[in-house]
């Protein structure tokens, strides 16, 4: 086992797929931002006066994933072919959870893309509550399935 | 107590900030990757052949603090006048630490600049291992102190 | 009379502000978009279930403003300390209103972030109604006033 | 009808185009930039002595065209196969005639990137001629034609 | 013979590739930064003890060739399918020599890809090193080979 | 002599400038392209009908010199105060001549901003003219002064 990214002297490289064919993938990935109970109250406020709070973590993480290749270096430049984030509030754990998922049409597949709209998401929510909430944090911000390509498919419950 | 980065009608602003003067500020965050043994022994290795996997984290890091306006969408376009980070494999825990520290002389804070940096050096970590182990997460990204500015010192540990 | 982005062989140059002092500048666009009284309807709908649709015309504005640097060739790059856009729907002319005002401390002004922001609120209102109204067009995007700088203010009303 | 750009519940997605197919697309777009006599006197002089102010118009139009993706949050990243940008002075109306015309081989059409690129040059011809001529408008910034694709071909027009 | 960039009135446009097809392209650059020994016994000095000088002028070249449709107006916007690059430092002839190579399946080639990176593989260079060494220079960057297309192969010894 | 961009442990980090205050600062650079006499030519025809190939390049420059921070990974943001760029077309030795000005009033210096300026201007042209001439090459990309801040004034004659 070695890693990819690295060649036999460990230097970086963008790894070679020019021998891979297009297929369609999916990946989603998910985390999540803990939070005072004040500052949910006050994400939550804003939803029920229709203000923008999740829909601008949303539109950053959509624009996140398009900017993956930009952000991570060794990342190919995926066009993406869909897009989607949710949000829900757990008032009871004091968290917001994230869900992100990413669909391509290409040789490699979309984790990164997927994680990156999840963590942009979450810097954002952070961004702006900060001022009355510097202590949230972000977490588990991991992998949940990838479907497509000849790595095949991956459940984070089935890798036991 | 309500969120500045929206107005009264919960739209949301790039917080007016043209009354306020520079002065020197200073943010640290922190996170965590978790990661299988066999991985991070590769990630070990790689640095024991001088390999370049933790310089490629510390680079996108520390580029992905500059573009932080860019990413979060109503935050600030802030000058950088340093930024550092760095990395500690913890290999009885299974986890690699990451600390950034960003500086600026400005009217506003580089919370989310130092956030930022931790987050994108989680995902390239992620990226650049993620053949070999799909099931690494980011955790526990939050800022740990911040100095300068009106709104005065934040320490996580102080503020209880 | 003669244009102060190319020299005296018609060539392009960023101008240069050296010799210009900070001082604090407010700039206020407008624009409309027209369309079909159905798709108007449609944005209204879409704001009564809170939905996002003028919200992510609000953020792609403002991140436009930020970017305004990179997508006109001779604008300086201008630290914005503050970004506001707002909508009107206005039902009975078919239009729907945009205003941005951006706001700076700097040697130069910031009219083109502040009508890059309303052409850019534009451009994302299209994208969203285009399926149901492809007919859809921008107008009359202007410079309301300015204020600050050496050249003084102006106002649109004011300069005949 | 409905809203393509958000779901059910109003929420913003990057609409899924993995099941649509490649296929030949060209958009046309149109707009124009109204300027007092003596700016178009200063523009057409500008171009007599072989000066670069249409070209960087154009340049400016073309690099936005292929950074629409980035500016308009919910769009897809389509790579362009040819993008034309003219320019018309007409002086009996103080206007200056815009037209852009996008190609791509792609799952979705290309107007959003032609729509851009007018902006674009309409706004970089402000910036240049701001200095003698604050009160230019952009004006009737729209879709001329689209063909290719399952929505079929559109023209102005016919649209009655 | 004429220009394919412009136009028959000598207008920038971005050349029309949307009748030729996708197939296999490769192109390999390479170019030489000249230093005094001092700072290439510098450079050497940090890769023994596991330095990241030389990656981070990798990582440099590697993330500037994504993006080389940004910088360079009329290129097309590739999908790169793979990247290295490498350095070979010559201490009797005080020169770091720089080699990229780029990949990708597309209508068009990745010549300008490969010497982007390897220009901004040197600018990185001068860069960490300018505090030693002002007078460093940034040489023969140029076209070793090209491979794939209906232009067919291009070897720089065989032009002759 | 140590090398400014690294630490200790030869790891990459963003130079702490905190304690620098702002000063005005210019640098020159140049450089040249290397092409065959009908290249050159094309290009001088080109001017003749006022076309827009060095018109592109001066563009492309100005605009990478503003990018400077984003492609180099450990250079500041500079805010730039005005950047001009010139060509000089040698047709005894079959060169153009480029040559970039920048000026900032910054804590750090611009002699990045001025050879990226240089480097993308080569690259630009070698993009345009390479159907024809891929045999061009970009040389001697170099600092020729550069002047303000506390490291004092350089000048590329007077180092020996």
């Amino acid at each position: 086992m070695s890693l990819t990214h690295t060649d036999q002297n460990g230097h970086a490289h963008m790894v070679d797929v020019s021998a891979k064919t297009d297929s369609a993938r999916v990946a989603r990935a998910s985390g999540r931002v803990r939070a005072a109970p004040a500052t949910l109250a006050l994400i939550c406020d804003n939803g029920l006066k229709k203000g923008d709070v999740l829909a601008v973590a949303r539109i950053a993480a959509i624009q996140a994933a398009k900017k993956c290749w930009e952000l991570i270096p060794l990342c190919h430049q995926i066009p993406l072919s869909g897009v989607t984030v949710e949000f829900e509030l757990d008032h009871d754990n004091g968290t917001i959870h994230i869900q992100a998922q990413c669909k391509t049409t290409a040789p490699t597949g979309v984790e990164m893309e997927a994680l990156t709209a999840v963590s942009v998401a979450g810097l954002t929510l952070y961004d702006m509550c900060k001022a009355v909430d510097r202590g949230m944090s972000i977490d588990t911000v991991r992998l949940e399935t990838k479907s497509g390509g000849a790595g095949g498919d991956w459940h984070r419950g089935a890798q036991a």
